[in-house]
């Protein structure tokens, strides 16, 4: 065996995981966001793999293998050669053609299935595969949580029709659940933001834990879930409704203040009074957005609205122009030529600050219709913990998760731009309807530690463990409990249950730190004092529980414990 | 099911294996040397993977993952960053760090080790990994055999000393052979040419057929085999020795006479007879090879002469330089100030013929010793068929062969420019000797068709076959069909009976020639004619074998056929 423990936390781990991960000897770094697998850690992998391919077989999807080696051609048929930027790994081959390494395999499987399958007859099809994907991230962390190499079962469904493709969504919906229950996890399914993949609805599949790079928004009473770009909220009403008392609009002079906190400290008011105004790049244009100071801008929801995924926060050159002022001072009032989308609740402010558009300005007691309008009057906020559940009279609270799967109706996103088509009963030309559906299987290992390690390492589900069982004699030197552990070790091997003997020489408690560490599910200690009354002791690693069984009875106890 | 069979023969296929695959619906061409699998083509290289798999495990083996991506330094510490030129798919990342796709892991497996173990307890270690591979081919071709992308099992053994490593390679000598049986190969194991893979002897695994890009030279009498480059022979003694006879040296005009072929027929003189000079670049200098002109040289042999990889034929401008001659009237006589390495039959000719190291001149009657010598005399040239068996008194013979497997006693070619070494048992550090072992698990699939096909299509054998049986009701829409096949079906599922019931409303002709295409090697056909006497027919792909049993006992029987 190769197991390389270490006895102290890698400096450059953040999270349990990858310290665990590092220190248990399952995974080395070979460069930022590269891992090798060594032989404990790919055993845990290649579990998840096969959980992940009985299910996904049970679910009637058909495995195949695509290339990772994607020619330029099909992704600029969907533009997402360029859309994807710098996260693409792009090469060249030695005639100065242009690949990619796949990130994710839409172009591809609808270029097989648009070139193969031609008539109604032949769907529904849900193809996956279990690959290697390549995304080189701007900043791989934890391990095998961002990495810039890792392994994802992709599944790619194709209907003929949107009921099928509810059916085809539903399948995998209830089959992600089975795998990630057996995988051991706790997890909840959230309204997700498709993102680049695209099409107009997707849930995510989040492993709850506090080291997550995920806001999840879920509401106290209901089911409701989403990650945090895409909860809804209940807006409350009104709260300070312009009431006809407000003073008359008003300059003031605020040298060198330009941000929230600033304009905060200076004129010592709330920053939920703040209009604060953010010039927007949609395409070639500027629009103004505003929120309310305390609040934050949902992007997502943004694209959504105007329609367009070409949106970015405008740089200075542009916002100058727009506002015919230094950075820093944009507000609603005396901006032309431009769009202004405002959050309902921007509208509702009695006595609103913003910007002057003119340097060192502000203006104060601003009221919504008053003294300025807006082209559209919209949901523009992040949801935020404490906001009102979209679904019941609850309250959303906030928890942080680790993405595991995302799931996706695609529609015709891809199937209408590479027209991967089929003839109907009546021979008429269609597109298929669409889903595609992911699951990080390298990321199911961290993200199972995330959920079971203690001060002395990891507690591996049953499931996946890389062994289930590890035998640890006291002492392999004495025959007496050599040979014991030697018979166990083969009777346990009869009877097809998954153990590892430790016949290091070395000292019981090195051994046992690393069996702790490594964290097989069941350990058994033979030592001098139970053979000494004929016995072995059986202890669980999830819960510390202890039992002391004859020697001629501990395989088949053992087998029992296993099943 | 996704199974597009195809009725005509692709174009772009040249050899069997490459044809059906792609008409069975196994596979579909990507891009050049870039294939994605199919369903059913995946399934077999998953049974491939797993024979792999079984039989390193049971080696003792362990299994790890290494990453594709390495980084340019490890393969600078051994220089191959280089040596490999184009093969090497190169990338930047985004950082404009230098990265390429791994061909292979020696540099990676070494890194790990030498990081990760340091006594000489943890020794031996036999690591290996079945991944996607990546060569950048001039020229891919054959469908999978000479990929761009592929699927390839390696393994590296670390042993402490030569018996440890000669141990090493004969276990996996015999897992190799275990894995190509279990694959239902005809191979032969034959002396090889360890190539940039490097250390001093190898050997692979040669699947027999006439459409193997390799040369194989074999012995028709006792079991010596050797790829053509590495094959040896016996000089069978005294052809023409010099006899006193041989009229004095004569120049003759050869205006325009520069190759083999032309002085052939020019001087009507056999072949045989002439003494081809070759001007070598070696490094940075000259050197001149002499070979019979019906001889072809064996670079590999000049290399490990020399004790060098950097040689190859001079370009014009240093063949002037040497001969002080145009191209094509090199000769022995005359030369000075580079070396001269003389193939022993050379010495041999009675009456021979070569360049005059002169515009259109040659000289004849040349004879070695007399009129010139050689610094070096050796065995220079390739083996060819009818040559004397370098073992017996048998004589060779050439077939082709196609490489599935190499394995490598590489010794410590890479431990010791890398440093992996270890503490021996008096705290000595010693570099670990080591060994690789490589089999092309997607070339198998490739050369198990080539070896088992008819005009109808493939003939899986049992153990790699896709599924093992194929039901076949002559008419689904006929109700007393449709239900025996259902529950045949059923029940060899519930035997544990791997099964596909082709439920196509398609005619039996067109079903029957996809199935044979595909080559399950099991074909059930539930017709008319036998279900009026109670009965369904068993047809082996193998040899056209056909039984007739009793609808009820079908189940049964199957399941031992397929035992």
């Amino acid at each position: 065996m190769l197991a390389p423990t270490l006895r102290e936390d890698p400096t450059e781990a953040e999270i349990a995981s990858h310290k665990l991960m590092l220190r248990a000897g399952l995974i080395r770094k070979l460069t930022s966001g590269v891992y090798s697998y060594l032989p404990l850690g790919w055993r845990i992998l290649h579990k998840i793999e096969s959980i992940v391919r009985e299910e996904m077989d049970k679910a009637g999807a058909l495995e195949v293998k695509l290339p990772a080696i994607l020619p330029s051609e099909l992704w600029k048929e969907t533009g997402r050669w360029d859309i994807y930027g710098k996260e693409l790994f792009r090469i060249k081959d030695r005639h100065d053609r242009e690949f990619c390494l796949g990130p994710t395999h839409e172009e591809i499987i609808t270029d097989m299935v648009r070139t193969n399958v031609k008539s109604y007859r032949e769907a529904p099809l849900n193809l996956y595969q279990i690959q290697t994907k390549y995304r080189d991230e701007i900043r791989p962390r934890f391990g095998v949580m961002r990495s810039r190499e890792f392994i994802m079962k992709d599944a790619y469904s194709f209907d003929l029709d949107e009921a099928g493709l509810e059916k085809s969504y539903k399948t995998m919906y209830e089959t992600y659940n089975r795998i990630f229950d057996r995988c051991g996890l706790k997890y909840k399914v959230v309204h997700a933001d498709p993102g680049p993949i695209g099409g107009g609805f997707s849930q995510e599949y989040m492993v709850l834990s506090p080291t997550g790079e995920d806001e999840i928004l879920h509401c106290e009473k209901c089911d409701y879930a989403a990650s945090g770009g895409m909860a809804k909220y209940k807006v409350s009403g009104v709260s300070g409704q312009v009431s006809g008392k407000t003073p008359k609009i008003e300059k003031v002079k605020t040298p060198n203040v330009r941000t929230i906190e600033e304009l905060d400290a200076f004129l010592k008011a709330p920053s939920s009074r703040m209009i604060k105004t953010l010039i927007y790049k949609a395409g070639d244009k500027a629009i103004a957005v505003l929120i309310r100071g305390d609040h934050a801008l949902n992007e997502a929801r943004l694209k959504k609205i105007l329609g367009r995924e070409d949106i970015e926060l405008a740089d200075e050159t542009m916002i100058v122009e727009a506002t015919k002022a230094p950075m820093g001072f944009a507000g609603p009032i005396g901006l032309s030529g431009i769009k202004i989308y405002a959050d309902k609740e921007v509208t509702e402010i009695a006595d609103g600050i913003t910007g002057g558009n003119e340097k060192d300005v502000h203006l104060i007691h601003v009221v919504y219709g008053r003294d300025y309008k807006a082209d559209e009057i919209e949901s523009l906020r992040l949801a935020r913990e404490g906001d009102s559940c979209p679904e019941c009279d609850g309250k959303l609270t906030m928890t942080r998760g680790i993405e595991v799967g995302h799931i996706f109706k695609l529609g015709t996103k891809y199937s209408e731009k590479m027209k991967a088509e089929y003839l109907d009963e009546k021979g008429k030309t269609k597109p298929f309807i669409m889903g595609c559906y992911g699951i990080g299987v390298s990321r199911i290992a961290g993200a199972v530690i995330e959920q079971n390690y203690d001060d002395f390492g990891i507690k591996w589900p049953m499931s996946i463990a890389p062994y289930k069982v590890a035998i640890v004699p006291v002492n392999i030197k004495e025959k007496s409990m050599s040979e014991v552990a030697e018979k166990l070790y083969k009777d346990l091997l009869a009877l097809n249950v998954e153990v590892i003997l430790d016949d290091r020489e070395a000292s019981v408690g090195v051994k046992l730190k690393d069996i702790d560490l490594i964290g097989f599910p069941v350990k058994i200690i033979i030592g001098p004092k139970g053979l000494a009354e004929g016995k072995v002791e059986i202890k669980m690693r999830s819960d510390g529980k202890t039992e002391l069984v004859a020697t001629a009875k501990a395989a088949g106890r053992i087998a029992e414990i296993c099943r």
